[in-house]
């Protein structure tokens, strides 16, 4: 391995990420707030670090083989979160570093998993950066990395190991010039939404935070009661644009490019819309005793669905203590996730699409053992190996689920929370059951549990492989 | 689909039923019991019924073919189930049908989960009768038929129904020869267990019925608490010979014609005893707070942890009090199961071993895409196909068990409660936890969510194919 070309590599993350705490800083500046200080050490910490590590690891080896680009995927989150997280612990509004370090992977990884008990307590200029972050991390640090870092080879290499499961949709292939135009949609869409945010009445700052945690699919809110204090209009927005950022941003690019055929073709579009319509309906019915209208409980239904199945987390309501029917599908929506090529975690509609017409095939051929089928995904057919890799992802991902699910059973809650707290980080929701639902926060847990969950959340968000690369042994 | 052929099967099935019933119809008589007429009407009906059915559907065709062999695997299971239950109707001892019937799929189908609320309170002829379910459901009901049946070509197709997973041992080459080996060892180490426990103390016929619910991996008792009454050594006679019926039969095979190069080369063995071994030393530690001496911390742990790693569901205590980490140590191993060819359920160890591999092949293929990797599985190389079999199989499994815990979460119960009682009756166990634990019965369910139940246990039995095939459109 390139030790080298790695450091370097993440000099250049510190750099980037001191001049994105820029933003915070000045947000922390026009409140007055106290926090300027910690930000302002922080950028500076992070500015001579970045500066003397590039200089020590100056390099011509040019380009990064694909162990090299694991690596860097999984440090580049890394390093952020450990940065990202001093600013909390200086200004001691999250006065220890674990849980700081939990908040702000929690952030980047875009899963909303909170550990503050009291979030309304919290700077203006921190809350800023802490969702902040989920925009950043949305569309995956490293292809904002990748858009400015100069080597294209290396890029690829870099761009295959944080978003494995793309080359379902040929992503990889299309490199720098295909990842600039989804970064400007990217930031269309956000602010469309701060827009219609505004002109229900959200007050500015209120309105940038909740965009980019829908944006990221991130869920940090900054009231107590997640979404539920604002009008139903501002929820109804909140809602839809969740269900816009959980959508393939080819799908964008195709209807930008007016390609609208191969947009119906896309099973994985339908099937993704199909699930929200259909969870939607099933709860509505189940929970209409709970709620006055026929509006309010559309409405609680499908923000719910729309948060959780895009991997969001922002509430409403307390869907904890929903009826179980209900509770069991938001449980589902949990694994089933976005579409792949969205800001969204999970285990993606994309693979269940090809999972289930792998095992509609394999039925078949049980029957009929000479006929051949093929898998279809948005108008094309896939390759046996493509096929081969969602299932053996999904095995990989059980297994990952069931190590973290084991590693946080020491802790003295109960088997509902526990199993639920491991689904929604490690699919990067933010909110689960029980003793971590949406009102609550996972403070309660111990340090080793956090860092446990830490991990969960990072090995969610880069789809395991670059994990368990790094940890492999070198061969 | 020839309906003949499948007809012509069931009236076998019910002619064999009925020769079966006679040993509990003598049981019954001994202890000069009111079921003895109830029996005895079942049988007329089955006998009746069994030779009409065959006269009408006389026939010359030669051969089932693959669905017919699908579609006579259910089948079997769900006509043998329907008669076996109608004793316990006609003396009322279990007067709804749809309980009789999940008590005696659950029978059948090896599981264990019982909806008796006061088991001590029934007759011995049907105590009899029900754990006799499990011993006859443990070798495969359709091996049963298969040694009778005279036509093997069909037998072949029948038994690849029933032990789908077997062709990774090659088993369903092997044929009626074999079949018949591998039944005279079953019965030559249910022997040995009741020998084992009659030297123990025990009573003769709480022996003949244990040793039935340790063979076929069942786990119906005769006491409320289960095995918890008998002395220590029995405890461990019974936790040993559960062991050893979750052994993959070829191993008792290849013993018996002295290949021990091949015994020793069996990862899926080693994996197994490893799992074992591993969870008895992990639980240990976790309880022994909670019991006296060193001797019954591990008694207690080695009995639950092959209780339900084998899928049979005898307890000697209430597992469901256990803290966390136990609790969950019993989940992940109600998944894995025994060994393919044993009498045991849940996923299986041999899929787990092929899974690992093919993990481990798959992550060092991402670093070195043009490296080669193969799957071995005792000692031999096994295909690709073979492999994504198993891949597919697990999603299958998944997906069936999503399915399941859905339908029953229209249920008052808690989360807990739903998701391990799923689990538990799809991986063919027995007791769950909370509500469903091991001192509790299924009896809370409604009617519905029993035969829904009854259904997941039947698949789980028939490792899901057979089922789906059968609800498959024509084509």
């Amino acid at each position: 391995m390139n030790v080298k070309v790695i450091i370097n590599t993440m000099a250049k993350v510190m750099l980037i990420e001191a001049a994105l705490m820029v933003l915070p800083l000045a947000v922390g500046f026009i409140y007055g707030e106290d926090c300027v200080s910690s930000i302002a050490i922080t950028i500076a910490i992070a500015v001579v670090l970045g500066f003397v590590l590039q200089k020590l690891t100056k390099t011509n080896t040019k380009g990064a083989y694909i162990k090299e680009g694991f690596a860097i995927a999984c440090l580049s989150w890394i390093v952020m979160s450990a940065i990202g997280a001093l600013p909390f612990v200086f200004a001691k509004e999250i006065p220890n570093f674990i849980d700081a370090f939990f908040e702000v992977v929690s952030g980047f990884t875009t899963t909303g998993a909170s550990i503050l008990t009291d979030v309304e307590a919290m700077s203006h200029g921190l809350l800023f950066w802490r969702s902040f972050t989920h925009w950043v991390g949305g569309m995956g640090i490293l292809v904002f990395v990748m858009a400015i870092i100069e080597n294209p080879d290396r890029s690829i290499n870099i761009m295959r190991a944080e978003m494995p499961g793309h080359a379902l949709d040929k992503f990889t292939s299309k490199s720098k010039t295909m990842a600039k135009t989804l970064y400007y949609l990217y930031l269309a869409i956000t602010g469309l939404e701060i827009v219609f945010l505004l002109l229900g009445g959200m007050p500015l700052f209120d309105s940038l935070v909740t965009a980019f945690g829908t944006a990221g699919t991130g869920g940090f809110g900054i009231k107590a009661d997640s979404i539920a204090s604002y009008n139903a209009y501002c929820q109804w927005v909140v809602g839809i644009f969740m269900l816009l950022f959980g959508v393939n941003f080819n799908i964008y690019y195709l209807l930008v490019i007016k390609k609208f055929k191969n947009v119906l073709e896309s099973n994985e579009l339908w099937t993704y819309i199909g699930i929200a319509v259909g969870a939607t309906i099933i709860i509505s019915i189940n929970i209409a005793p709970l709620y006055g209208s026929l509006s309010e409980t559309v409405r609680t239904a499908f923000f719910q669905v729309s948060s959780i199945s895009t991997t969001t987390g922002f509430a409403t309501t307390n869907f904890d203590v929903w009826p179980q029917l209900s509770k069991c599908v938001l449980f589902l929506l949990m694994f089933s996730g976005g579409c792949l090529g969205s800001t969204a975690g999970g285990i993606k509609v994309t693979r269940i699409v090809v999972l289930f017409q792998t095992l509609k095939n394999d039925v078949k051929r049980r029957i009929n053992p000479r006929s051949v089928h093929n898998v279809r995904l948005n108008g094309k057919t896939i390759d046996a190996s493509e096929e081969k890799n969602v299932s053996s992802y999904l095995a990989l991902y059980v297994f990952v689920l069931i190590i973290t699910t084991l590693l946080i059973s020491f802790e003295p809650f109960d088997f509902e929370s526990n199993i639920t707290a491991a689904v929604s980080c490690f699919n990067n929701i933010g909110p689960a059951f029980a003793a971590f639902g949406p009102t609550s926060s996972y403070a309660a847990y111990s340090g080793f549990s956090k860092l446990v969950l830490s991990f969960a959340m990072l090995a969610g968000r880069l789809e395991i492989y670059p994990l368990l690369v790094l940890f492999a042994r070198k061969k």
